[in-house]
């Protein structure tokens, strides 16, 4: 089925931002040059008549929500960093659903979403149960999942790829000559910990090492898991020359351990980290870490609910974020200059 | 029994339609002077007290408003991680306006609460100008403002204390044996500025030591200033012994020139930073770090806004929080063990 113009084929036409665009559709306040550059390609691509007078005829709130687990977490955080900026260029509120990895309290923010508090709603649920897959059938106004939902779900989907994270790690690892790489992974049987357990094994086959359980260790994703972890790893395998950590609390143990234990970091063990959260900059030594593209999920959620909010046809969409290795002294050496990624936390101001 | 004051007679009184007034005590979008009207002949009536505050009750939208300046800013978290499960265990929605560090946009919420899509509002305001007094004066919905306002503005008010912060902290150096502490300060004109200074100049001043300008380095709030002023107070001084910095940030950037210039923390300098984010204890050595107590700022401000909301009629409230020193590595020796502070920043999880 030939898809109709969007509100993303519309920015790329007039050369402007979706948000941008989604003000000039909405009759808000935009610069003169904008509005002029919008309509047109509005109209170039047949685009106008429909979504104004669809636009005209909602109620709308000019609200929309965002639900995760806990606003504490980091890679909500930069989620949200990004989320926020485009919902307010598009003249959207963000009404923040912390729900405390609750699924019923995940439950009820789809459910509410008949009370039309809100146009839309991002969410990124802890796990996707069936309660989410009938919930999310019958949602009463569009939704954009980050996560990953079943082929056939009736939303928009945004994923993070930690599976081929962790194979970039391990790449990164090989080069430097580390052949005897320690896995400390969260628990198995949640989504990501069965995603990085698999992306360990398919990097160890593709650079035909042994899968040698000994160097499995698994705990909690928090820091003291991490110190459990490694202190075990050690006194099983001494010889271990690196380090694959689910993410960068569980780094932050091992860096601990380590140098408690007068192991050099990266000469004797080299560590990677995940999710390049804030701390990685600000450990010592600066943390080499995968990120899962978690600013960039924020924003693409955001971009593609505004889109549905235009035109609510749009077959439901699925964006995979690609990750990336952010390379710094834990594995890089010890001579690399600090980073100063932690800059971007801002002043500590606000407070007298 | 006497007959109050009803929806009629306050239509007559205002000379406007049931219809309107309606409107205004249910808190629908009604225009300005419709509701100025209402409100007066409603006040000469006596209705205002009991049945206006009780159809303003009843027609609540259940949202409250919190703007600070910059989601990314860990202080401004810390108030959002207490505000978001107090607001909600009380009923509550969360909308949350970032202004992005723009007095106009946070005069624009101020205005924007004529809406009535809240039913109160907790701002962190950057500085308080006299667009910010007038519209507080005004304001359509209960206010309540983390930072500093005059005595006599009409809202509750929940303040810092960073000036006897830096007290505490010179203190704790001075018991530690240390006398040339430098100071590594942001802009003096900005508020944390000033107060830092402030509470340098009486600390050094309470504890018998003269105040002298060649320890004293002024930059931005960022760790790249840190590095800058640090490597200046060096070269300028090297007998210095502590460093006071006036946020976590800056002290990153002095861990960073004080490692590379072969000097010892706290062996040689001892390094107090400010705010005690979570960068705190992510650092190595850990850092020991002046709280602020922006979680219980946040969490006391949303008390008194929900407070407020079941009895409009409180005196307008002044909470100072006290701040409280938090002692890691970077004062207290070398051997301290690593915190786990940073574990509550929680799983890397939610992505797989």
């Amino acid at each position: 089925m030939a898809q109709g113009p969007t509100i993303t084929t519309i920015a790329q036409r007039a050369g402007v931002s979706i948000a941008s665009v989604s003000r000039v559709l909405n009759g808000l306040p935009t610069r003169q040059d904008t509005v002029s550059k919008v309509m047109a390609a509005a109209e170039e691509l047949g685009y106008v008549r429909n979504a104004v007078a669809r636009s005209l005829k909602s109620s709308r709130t000019h609200q929309v929500a965002f639900a995760m687990a806990d606003v504490g977490n980091p890679a909500y955080l930069a989620m949200l960093r990004e989320i926020q900026p485009v919902l307010k260029a598009a003249g959207y509120r963000l009404v923040l659903h912390s729900t405390g990895a609750d699924v019923a309290d995940e439950i009820d923010v789809l459910h509410s979403l008949g009370e039309r508090y809100v146009d839309g709603l991002i969410m990124v649920p802890l796990r996707v149960t069936e309660a989410h897959l009938r919930m999310l059938a019958g949602a009463r106004a569009p939704v954009v999942v980050i996560g990953s939902v079943p082929e056939g779900t009736p939303v928009d989907n945004v994923r993070a790829d930690s599976r081929t994270g962790v194979r970039l790690a391990l790449d990164h690892l090989h080069t430097l000559g580390r052949r005897r790489v320690g896995l400390v992974n969260g628990p198995p049987d949640t989504v990501p910990g069965a995603a990085r357990g698999a992306g360990y094994r398919e990097a160890l086959e593709a650079l035909g090492l042994p899968y040698d359980e000994e160097l499995v260790e698994i705990g909690d994703f928090y820091r003291a898991d991490g110190r459990r972890a490694v202190a075990a790893l050690l006194d099983r395998r001494p010889d271990i020359d690196a380090l694959m950590c689910a993410n960068d609390l569980i780094a932050l143990g091992a860096l601990d351990v380590l140098r408690a234990a007068g192991r050099r970091v990266p000469q004797d063990v080299a560590v990677v980290g995940m999710d390049d959260t804030d701390l990685a900059a600000a450990s010592w030594p600066s943390l080499t870490s995968v990120s899962l593209g978690s600013a960039e999920r924020g924003r693409t959620a955001a971009e593609l609910l505004l889109d549905r909010l235009q035109d609510g046809d749009v077959t439901p969409r699925l964006v995979t974020v690609p990750p990336r290795l952010v390379v710094r002294a834990s594995t890089a050496g010890e001579q690399a200059p600090p980073s100063g990624d932690a800059d971007r936390l801002g002043a500590g101001g606000g407070a007298a």
